[in-house]
């Protein structure tokens, strides 16, 4: 439903430790645009760490662009549309929709070639002021490159504020090509690695492990498909599975932990000519002999970055409730407290949150 | 032609900086054996580095059981065969055969499914001894586990010599899998690394580049099929690269330095969704941040070890003359000499050491 | 538990339309045989299609060698077993098994590339005297080229005369990749595809349909795993196939009618650039035009034999419950009604039918 | 140079047995159009088969769409560019370019994804009138769809006018994946087997074989890179290509011949487990037992269509000299003569027709 404000609240980033909630001008659709009326947006690890003033996002030449508009997790309801978009998209007012996080450039080799998401330029929403500001806010404007896809009524709140972390967990495990006679290991049982064990589960392997430290995540993960939960705080996580593989060790390791450890533990853990999956990122370096993954193993370690071709299927699955996002979406705040929010987001008691402007909270 | 001598001289080792040029027992064939009169055995990095007492070699619990011969890239002359290895190799008395490095142990997971070459208990020739005594002496004896290959007369003697590396080589190429428009980059033009640049080469990607710290080294890979070279100690490589490919990176990076330093630069210069082809053996371990693996750029890091399948395609593309070992063996020594030779593989003076015994030598 | 009679029951086939209920010698274990007694065996189409008469097993040199007994689908408990395959197989007197149907020659390229269940040779139990006698008898003897696999005893006897087709199912199903967004179309509901339905939904396509003439195998077809069944001679399952995905075609067809019509209505139901497994042997041939394998689809024909590397996972879900032979094995004659169990397995009224030697019948 | 004359000339389709030489409106370039004045354009089999009224393409709902002007082999000078297509393919004024036979739709789910070459709408160049008028004739409109390349000046008329035939050989043979050790037979040596040989012999395979009936065309196929060609009409190929590989057959076989006769041999040929590459448009059905394709051999059938990604890498070999035009083009025609280089075309006598318009005919 339209909304005649001309202003609206926003968390905004102006700087590594510099995030704002703002009353910013509201965004209007032209003829190649979308407004959507934001009915939710995940805080994501990047974001927390974008905040807390993270290298990788604030070097020399910043990658960042401020000021803009945080949150790249959002979904909303369609309340302005451009005709070309609404014919592009076969969208209308009233629909639920999200878009990718990437915003593909459409010029460039990967572009061109159907690999956009790996698109040379790279801008992503929530983080590239006016081109790509994101879903903290009540409007968000998407734009003529933007990708976009409908999403069901029936899909419950939580579902539709995971559908971006779920996406880029359903490519780790097309990257992982789970068989039926795998033993499989997802290291980290953070919100992504609870979305990986899901998406695992339906790929039937042999045996599903999950590692974390803690107690509670394991829990979870137990809940949501993993047949075996390692605390590797408590037990000696390599020789268990070195153990359940005659010694051989796992054919199959996605590494969604972000610590070094996680990246040398799989390495040791993963059998000769096995699959090492990368995820995530990282905070700092890690150092390991590289002659493991030549010389001694001649493992694939295939890396795994945002959720390609993947929207439709977490929709399709989120709809079939195959897949859900209750347990992992563990807390939701009003906008207008986006401060308290990244806290917790930042915080283990934690592991999604989600911020939803205040006309829509608990209702 | 039998030799009736009953002792022989060989290089034997006896532990880290310890090896010894010595009057051993010559072998003798059982049923299940065959004895081969050593026409060369070249030395490998490896060896130096065994002899100098690499931590890999001899660690807690030393992979390496000594005394035992060593060496690994020989070949020879039947001149002794049992029944069952002449039916089941279709050898005979005088021909010249060559066996894989490794002696797989036929029981593993790995051996019952082809992937013999990952044998989880990893016996090769020229580190245990008795199971697999190398070719670092006058006759060397095969078992029932060797993979035999017989080599036409018409390899030159440095060919033949070269055939171990040259199939590692080809292996490493293939797990490339390079196309017609891939530019691919070889880092390190050492023995191996002058091997993979002619397979690369017969292969037809659209430019093949050679890094290396020697310009003689850069000269020699130019004339086997490079078609650009860069000394990165005098020109920038990482620019110059991506300056060649829109400023993507190269398309392939293949990683045969042996050093960490080869492992950043290519981490930095192959391009998104590339391919990163890891062989070395390293002597110290690599610090880097894994971020760049999967969110930064979605690689395929692919492990490559021994040549699998690939000594009949070394055999074949010496007879056609698609390869050659000339340029790459630079020095021949006679068994008894072996201290030197090793001091010369040890040197950068030489790509390629080869001992030959004695009355074969300069013959 | 031993059983001390000479001779046994077992049936033999002498020729095409002469297969004879017959006593013969009891086989024995040398040093490198099992001997197992037989809790079942099923009987395939190609048995049937054997006793026929069918071109393709009496050609002019027949690939089926006579007098022999015939039956692949079997298992059995373990009474008699030499040392060496005790060791090799880690089996021991009492132990239930089966063998793979082929029975590796393990000196052609396929044998040594681990691409046994291609053997060149190809003998395989139940086809080829003394060789490869099968299981449709109380005893059966097992040389040193099978390929062995326990069996838990929690497997329900039905479960375990169905191993053999279902580990032919996984192999199809791993040939045709099926990835979350794919509509996956499988046709035929006999045994072999009521195997594959059960495998494939375990790999959680966006869709699974199946097409069958009966109603009876398509209900249950339904209750395995389908998510859509449909009767092509009842309705137009092209039509609907096409209306179900956009006009666009299934992602992946799976034929196992073993008709001709199942080929052309695949190649006219599949997507561009879509997957066709070809899993059936033909009673006669194919008339169709290869345009559209290339120029009009550019589809991937991937054929599919055998079960190989599928006997474990076999096993493992049917272990886990995971898959099931309830409704698909439909009849047990005892070993002494083996005329009229042919006859049966003839017939459209039975699915999977299954001989039991007379004293194990119905204990 | 642009061109003042207001008609051009040009060979136009009005129906099977219906092409007539025209005078035609010429066209002028809008914002996202170019013209440009033709160099040559080469007549495929697919020309004359229309033009002598294959029923693939004049069946119920005819996919040529009359009047249009034939021929989709072109290329040309730029002489009028819209502003929009300048910027988009950095392209000016007096630029030699081609365009893809393909005009992709953009919006169905290949073109969205990457595999542009199999959209689903499929307009093609010389197939429908006005969308997609073709290069026979004097000038040519590239639509807004239309994806161009630029040519070096350095290539030869020849080598142009083969750049789409070329295109397509290269694709074909990515789809066969040569390896070093692969015995590659390639069926039919007309201009697409031709460049299909060349493009084979750069992948370097163990032995590339060459099957053809004219005595001629092997003798061009051995020039351009086989090493060995047999006459099927002569000799008993399957037995020859058995006889150099033990009896296994062929690794990976091409279909280029068009004839059912080439399937039929292919499948008998290949070896188990081989590739087998589609790529021709059949004049009739091929009748064959698809059991060969799995029970029997398990082969993987890949259909190839088109050149997509390829045109860039002609370019570079030609540019390089790694494959030529010489011998394969065997004709050249003024535009006028359209009939009889029509009627040339579909003659034994020549391999390649080329029109070129008649002011640069010689020149």
């Amino acid at each position: 439903m339209p909304n005649n404000k001309e202003t609206m609240q926003a968390y905004v980033c102006h700087g590594p430790h510099d995030y704002r909630l703002e009353n910013i001008v509201r965004p209007h659709a032209k003829e190649d645009e979308i407004i959507i009326s934001i009915g939710g947006c995940g805080i994501c690890a990047g974001d927390v760490k974008a905040e807390h003033g993270a290298a990788m996002f604030w070097g020399d030449d910043p990658w960042i662009k401020v000021p803009q508009v945080a949150g790249h997790e959002f979904y909303g309801d369609v309340v302005e549309i451009g005709e070309m978009m609404a014919k592009k998209w076969n969208v209308k007012i009233g629909d639920r929709i999200t878009a990718e996080q990437i915003v593909p450039c459409g010029e460039c080799r990967f572009c061109k070639s159907g690999q956009y998401w790996m698109c040379e330029k790279h801008d992503m929403y929530g983080f590239q002021t006016k081109i790509a500001d994101g879903g903290m806010s009540e409007f968000m404007k998407l734009g003529p490159r933007s990708i976009i896809h409908k999403i069901p009524k029936s899909l419950s709140k939580k579902d539709c504020a995971l559908l971006e972390p779920m996406a880029c967990g359903i490519h780790t495990v097309r990257r992982a090509e789970i068989d039926l006679d795998d033993i499989v290991v997802i290291a980290g049982a953070g919100p992504l690695g609870l979305c990986m064990v899901q998406v695992a589960h339906l790929k039937t392997p042999k045996k599903l492990i999950v590692l974390d430290m803690s107690d509670e995540r394991l829990a979870l993960a137990k809940k949501l498909g993993a047949d075996l939960v390692i605390n590797p705080g408590k037990e000696n996580a390599i020789e268990i599975v070195k153990g359940l593989t005659d010694g051989y060790g796992c054919d199959v390791y996605i590494e969604a932990t972000g610590n070094p450890i996680g990246v040398k533990q799989g390495l040791e853990m993963v059998r000769r000519l096995g699959r090492f999956v990368e995820f995530s990122v990282f905070g700092k370096e890690t150092t390991v002999d590289w002659s493991v993954i030549g010389d001694r193993k001649e493992l694939d370690i295939r890396g795994s970055h945002l959720g390609p071709y993947c929207y439709p299927i977490a929709i399709d699955l989120f709809e079939r409730n195959l897949i859900t996002a209750e347990g992992i979406v563990t807390h939701e705040y009003p906008l207008s407290k986006a401060v308290e929010a990244m806290e917790m987001a930042a915080s283990i008691d934690s592991i999604k949150v989600v911020l939803v402007p205040d006309d829509k909270f608990n209702k």
